[in-house]
């Protein structure tokens, strides 16, 4: 059997790290072509000994002399910055492209895979969100498939295998809510930066971290699910479930309920991206039904987790509106993060950015790349 | 569209009338072609008036004739007796056998349909804990299939759809652990028919009501796993639930669980079973997670129930030990019905079948009958 070729973009962040974890133990059936990050030089270059790619791409400037200077004794190609990123993206030398970037400036990455016929396993949901349209629009185009990397997309892409979607009454997002599920709302605009860091279930990277926080996660999720799974936004709810055991659901016009449960740790979603349609014995930790908690569900919060609502009014409108609603996010998210401003500014902020921005139905690349400037001038004024 | 034409074994016991309603509500994909009964005549005249079968079988001579009275204006085929029961088994002109037996009378239907080339909609689990061998020989031979109705062998049949049974780490059969699941142990010697009656999650017959209560019935659900899904008896496991809602799960080598859930209706796998593969639209209650109880699992308790220890012994054997296990629990539970024997003698009863009887390998249909008739006397000798 010829090896799966495989390229990551965001090797050091998160799920880079984990996907070449899966990488290892899968080694017999995974090649890894190319490798990118910004500037987390240090690692690269251990991943480079480890996997040995044919390419890397190092987006920061001085990393990128930096990583030039250390490889050069290997026979490696190096590219550099975003160009190089998007250069990365678009060759068609592999099977499947693991996105694990974080935030907007991963959406064009991975509309430039699918434009090159290449099948994505999509970790950065910001690539829906912001560019649902025009990702699905180039699907029909050349055929490339999305497979779904974030834990409650991959539970929902497992309960539908072998289903017929015409059969299936809802999608059911499961959200553990995050550390502040259970705080006083009176107190969210004391919340700090630590707190809002500290997730009780998912070790992930910072900014999805503050976004679980806020439920913007989860609100980003339903926009995704909504452009995966092509339900209608009223088939798709939210359950709270504190103890993201079960990882979300399908329930069937039959009113039989089909969910994906397990440990929370994203080797799973990414292994099954990189293996679909196959469950490929690992040997990572199982769930012991006899240690678990007890699982339980509740309502979502509309009033602690505003971000909510934004998601589900951008659903709503569509168009520009889940682009404005992720590009503010990504820059709300920095300034809480650098202390510039409050938690409960954050959903604030996008909603205002939302509100204020000029709404356009069919937005192209360009239409996007001009929001972002606008979108990040709009916050910055803040 | 052709209808669908069905067989309802025991059309006025729980599983059949629960059929016959599914039937209603899908009267424009299902036809109901012929019925059968023991005594319940009342019940079963009510049903020929809405359903219109082509024939009926009545079990009880008595009954028989009663029936045969009442229906002479009418222009329909009846059949009398075991005989009769077996001659509308063994007939092609349906698409669909259910199987609502109880007992060990069940399994002879099973064996005659399946010979026949005709699928089974199977309620009857002792068919396959009696004869699974004999069965499994005749399913290859005919390509008849079997489609099961209890909940928990549907919810694992669900998991796997578009699966591959290679890849499957181990079936999770739950359990509620019937009435007695917290009940002191000291205290089951005595457990009146009354108390083991009163099940608390599922409404279902008297019989397999007692089974749910000495657990009997999950070790039958085991033995029945084991020929459906022909994976070994070391992968499949028992999970007690008591909130039965998780009906059962299915376990991948890569750690990812999939479980089917819902309020516990015996409605739901039936129409499974008869519409397989979709979830059709149907008007029943839903689970209201936010109404639903917290989910919990514990370690079945092989102290308090033995039974589960003999089937998984039988199953350990195979050849005629899962035979008499069931045979001899047909008895043993009548005889506690009958308030002849304590609860416990159940168990013990059935242990001593097993150890005391002549086990044969490979069982023909005629040593089956043979061991019915030694081990009916055996349990009333006690």
């Amino acid at each position: 059997m010829d090896k799966k070729r495989i390229s990551i973009l965001g090797s050091t962040g998160s799920i880079g790290v984990n996907t070449l974890k899966v990488a290892s133990h899968l080694k017999n059936e995974i090649e890894i072509i190319s490798l990118s990050c910004n500037k987390n030089i240090d690692l690269l270059l251990k991943q480079v000994k480890t996997f040995n790619p044919k390419t890397i791409s190092i987006l920061n400037e001085d990393s990128y002399y930096k990583g030039k200077e250390k490889l050069k004794s290997y026979n490696i190609e190096i590219l550099k910055g975003r160009k190089g990123l998007i250069e990365l993206s678009s060759r068609n030398n592999i099977d499947l492209l693991m996105n694990g970037l974080v935030g907007a400036s991963g959406m064009e990455p991975t509309l430039c895979a699918i434009k090159n016929g290449i099948d994505v396993a999509l970790s950065n949901k910001e690539s829906l969100v912001m560019a649902g349209s025009l990702i699905k629009k180039a699907m029909k185009k050349t055929g490339a498939k999305l497979f779904p990397v974030d834990s409650e997309h991959s539970a929902i892409w497992q309960c539908l295998i072998g289903e017929n979607l015409n059969d299936v009454k809802r999608l059911i997002l499961t959200g553990s809510g995050g550390p502040f599920i259970d705080r006083e709302i009176e107190t969210f605009n004391k919340v700090t930066v630590e707190e809002a860091l500290n997730h009780p279930n998912w070790d992930m990277g910072r900014k999805i971290t503050i976004d679980s926080a806020t439920m913007m996660n989860k609100g980003f999720e339903l926009i995704e699910a909504y452009w995966l799974f092509d339900l209608g936004y009223e088939k798709i709810d939210i359950v709270i479930h504190p103890q993201s055991i079960i990882h979300s659901m399908v329930e069937f016009k039959d009113s039989s309920i089909k969910a994906q449960l397990g440990i929370p740790d994203m080797k799973v979603p990414i292994q099954y991206a990189l293996t679909y349609p196959r469950h490929v014995k690992a040997y990572w930790e199982r769930l012991d039904f006899f240690k678990c908690k007890e699982l339980t569900f509740k309502k979502p919060d509309y009033k602690r987790f505003p971000c909510l609502l934004l998601a589900i009014d951008a659903l709503k409108n569509l168009g520009t509106s889940p682009t404005v609603l992720n590009l503010s996010n990504d820059y709300s998210v920095q300034r809480f993060l650098n202390k510039e401003i409050k938690f409960t500014q954050i959903a604030e902020i996008n909603g205002m950015s939302m509100k204020n921005h000029k709404w356009i139905e069919k937005p192209s690349l360009e239409d996007i790349s001009k929001l972002d400037i606008w979108v990040k001038k709009f916050v910055y004024s803040i």
